[in-house]
């Protein structure tokens, strides 16, 4: 059988289903049982990470560790988290437990340094943005970066949330108009660093000026959980 | 916080998704935090149902039961099935468990019973059909309705296998006709009586004239968590 992922999700629920959904497109299967297991814990009422980051609320920490105590003890041989933000407490996440556990930050990284992207404008909550998750890597590796402004990015983060609210509508209306104006700023890739804007730009634009953050943890866990496929 | 559902799912994985979906569709919510908490154990391996039913191959019992001890020990408060075939092992599921265990053919019955429906038809697996798992409640309701006859079902299972594979065009232009067909013989309303149908049928035709049994289970599953919602 192929390694049973683990899906730490609910940040939110509809990314949770958007990583599954990759999960089943990038696995070949003729028929049900080709497939590969998860498990997934979804729970929504986990703290909201950016309030957590920017103004000191309630951490999320406590409920992320016991949905990955869950997973551990559910059977999960690999772990996932499908939130750009919840990598902030990824370090003390991955200490506290032996799963592999695949960081969605660093492989969407690797993606943009492997095929030498440049030029790439960082799109994420303003809780990704102001912790530097996704610069901080770029830096190191050398790569020219735009985060928005303080302008685009307030808008950013009000068509994340409208789409949290579930007007989808009004989340691409929000978002389309920064993402014209980084265009014509010199941006040639867009990092989707925030895993709701998959869904939010879904259908819309050049998919090649995009680079989905949940495509790339999920082609990673994929590839993972058929390397490692036992052979019984 | 509301009560965590449980989602015995991975029969197929797509249908699981679908489940997920309609729980995020049926739930008012203006944030993350509003959402239901879910559990999902998709393991894709669990032996073929029809195949099971039919050939005595098989059974899917014991890896359905081993799903549903994960979701127990993980805290799940209810469990729903998305699968139709596989409810032909519900009592047993059922009565291995003390969880609220939600019969996906039941609510779907219901539902029909309590509108009035007549002269439907069961579009489901030849598992289902020939299990008789729709047949037994609506001959008790005195419910009007159809079963394919055999080139039909034939036919229904050649699409719904065509969906499992990864062929969605085939499963659409196979299933189409045998809906005319059947709405030629005087068919009002169908059943969706296997969980990939909605997703085959989906975006197409009047949805008035379809059941979704999938949507009932969710839509069940939805009250009773909202309803015991806990008051802290």
């Amino acid at each position: 059988m192929k390694k049973i992922i683990g899906i730490l999700g609910g940040m939110g629920p509809a990314a949770t289903l958007d990583a599954m959904d990759k999960i089943i497109k990038n696995t070949p299967a003729t028929c049900d049982q080709e497939n590969i297991p998860v498990i997934t814990v979804s729970f929504p009422d986990i703290p909201d990470r950016t309030a957590s980051i920017l103004a000191g609320r309630e951490s999320p920490l406590n409920k992320m560790l016991a949905a990955l105590r869950i997973l551990e003890s559910a059977g999960a041989q690999c772990i996932i988290m499908p939130c750009n933000t919840a990598h902030y407490w990824y370090e003390e996440l991955k200490a506290s437990s032996n799963i592999h556990f695949i960081n969605m930050i660093e492989v969407t990284c690797n993606k943009i340094v492997r095929e030498g992207i440049n030029n790439v404008a960082i799109l994420a909550t303003t809780g990704t943005i102001k912790a530097g998750l996704y610069q901080d890597r770029l830096k190191k590796y050398k790569v020219n970066f735009v985060a928005p402004d303080d302008i685009q990015q307030e808008i950013i983060m009000e068509s994340i949330l409208a789409y949290k609210s579930g007007d989808r509508k009004k989340s691409y209306w929000l978002m389309e108009p920064v993402i014209t104006q980084l265009k014509n700023m010199g941006v040639e890739k867009f990092i989707m660093g925030c895993s709701e804007i998959p869904i939010i730009l879904s259908g819309c634009g050049d998919k090649g000026e995009y680079i989905d953050a949940t495509e790339e943890l999920v082609r990673k866990a994929v590839e993972w959980s058929c390397l490692n496929e036992d052979c019984i």
